[in-house]
């Protein structure tokens, strides 16, 4: 039996075919829709996945079902998604729509759920009952894994990790808030204050690097730039850094998960960024912080590929 | 049937008989005892668990097991108390020891998650599977009840709600962290606010009624002098709970429970704190903002009973 996962993103939609054991054996990717009501595109979506399962030999008899991850709030019991702006879909009935063209079960959930959800089931996360997913990238994405299923809070809108404020008077937030922690901890975060930095101190490669461009400084380029020990580079990954551990320590003390897995753009900078994070994280409250079970904290091993492998596992 | 409920804590140890719908029926409070060893303080409690179960005219024969609710980190499968600084318990084994005295099967677990439990069973939280209960006293507990039980964490130390930051650059929490959620919205924090605004303004009934003693000012005087429109009060208040709903906020954009409800000694203010805090409170993450369902912020309501009963509903 094999599985769909389709990762429906803000400019690309992802759809795979995945076996039980996590690998996706075959993948197409469309272009986001935006332009059309929410019912052509999910046609077109249909379409696609007929062509792919067509293409790979298989009917969709040898489907078990289609995963769909969404990029907002989803209600998977009532097969509806609630709100995903980047794809102009509110309070759309996706299971519906797709009932048109399948005759198998469908899900969906939200991307970053997804996400955590592979990890847990087939990534670096994969063993352990209670995992945390944190995805650092333009925002904060995250998925919070309890007794090895999806945790969704009541009204399908928990794990927005990106908005638990660690500065109550700090940066103000889209939200509305203050000091959300996306605001200091994502690659935006890290490129603008590396903007600010170089701004102000031009005794750098980072300023070499862009040709005295400060705008086209990215959040990867600090980090290429840290690790070959230039002074400025290091001081402003080890500021964010600071910003970065101050949130995963609260998420430790609130939940203890067994691993947070850490994945997104910042991830890419590999061992340098694990071992820098891993100084900084204290299992600090007074209770645990004598206990030999830590917390671990590992990256995310499924890049791209988690939003479609966790959606095919949905259900 | 019924159930022994034990509230282990520094000071006293309340013990009760509790029926299968969470009723005390007969309750004692014994001095808890440092100076001896853990295992005569153990014999201590099992002489006097006897002695209320013998009083109440029914053996043990009546009785489906013994819960615990232990002022530090437990871990129930093993049965031991792997620390709990109060009454000086360092890996003790309480099951085995409870044991030698009894036949039944004993269950212990910190009292944070205990008196949570006793909400949700019982309580405020009744009928809801994900809740989480704060207490609000010398320090700030806390206790996660997802899918109707206790979310203990792999390592059993979760929930340390108190030491969530929000405050990155802020006061220096005794666990080593900065801007810990209890450095500034417990009951202590609230009287040493009040303390360095008072100090500074004299304006204020608050003054008078500690007759010029600014350190003899506590929570619930504040909130009484709030509660009659005293202006300097009210300020201290409405600082008090911006801190309080900013980590109240947090966990509900991590976890989106069901309800949370608030215990402890600041609670007591009743309604007027009520109103307060669910003013200030926004699901105010953007994705969550538009929705119909919102985490129901309530008073605890089995007050100093909730550690007995949710001890008494172990296992």
């Amino acid at each position: 039996m094999y599985y769909i996962g389709v990762d429906l993103g803000g400019t690309n939609v992802k759809i795979g075919i995945v076996n039980k054991d996590g690998k996706i054996l075959r993948n197409i990717s469309i272009k986001t829709k935006k332009d059309v009501t929410p019912q052509l595109f999910i046609k077109d979506i249909s379409n696609s996945i007929k062509k792919l399962i067509s293409d790979f030999g298989i009917s969709t008899k040898n489907i078990g079902h289609i995963g769909i991850g969404v990029p907002g709030l989803c209600d998977n019991e009532a097969g509806v998604v609630l709100k995903a702006v980047n794809i102009n879909f509110l309070n759309v009935n996706l299971r519906e729509e797709m009932k048109k063209y399948f005759d198998i079960p469908v899900y969906l959930e939200n991307d970053a759920n997804c996400a955590a959800l592979a990890e847990a089931k087939f990534g670096v996360s994969k063993g352990y009952k209670n995992s945390i997913t944190i995805t650092l990238g333009t925002g904060i994405g995250g998925g919070i894994i309890i007794d090895n299923k999806i945790y969704k809070g009541f009204n399908c809108a928990s794990a927005e990790l990106g908005h638990m404020s660690i500065d109550i008077k700090g940066n103000l937030c889209n939200c509305g808030r203050r000091g959300c922690f996306e605001t200091y901890a994502s690659a935006t975060a890290l490129k603008y204050q590396a903007i600010n930095v170089v701004k102000n101190n031009k005794d750098t490669i980072i300023y070499n690097m862009v040709n005295g461009d400060i705008n086209k400084i990215e959040a990867r380029l600090v980090f290429n730039c840290a690790k070959k020990n230039d002074k400025v580079a290091v001081q402003i990954v080890d500021k964010y850094m600071s910003y970065l551990s101050c949130g995963i320590e609260n998420l430790i003390n609130i939940l203890q998960p067994d691993i947070i897995a850490i994945g997104g753009g910042i991830s890419n900078a590999g061992e340098y960024f694990l071992e820098k994070i891993r100084g900084l994280i204290k299992n600090s409250h007074e209770m645990a912080k004598d206990l030999d079970k830590r917390t671990k904290i590992e990256l995310a091993k499924l890049g791209n590929d988690a939003g479609i492998i966790g959606a095919a596992f949905l259900g």
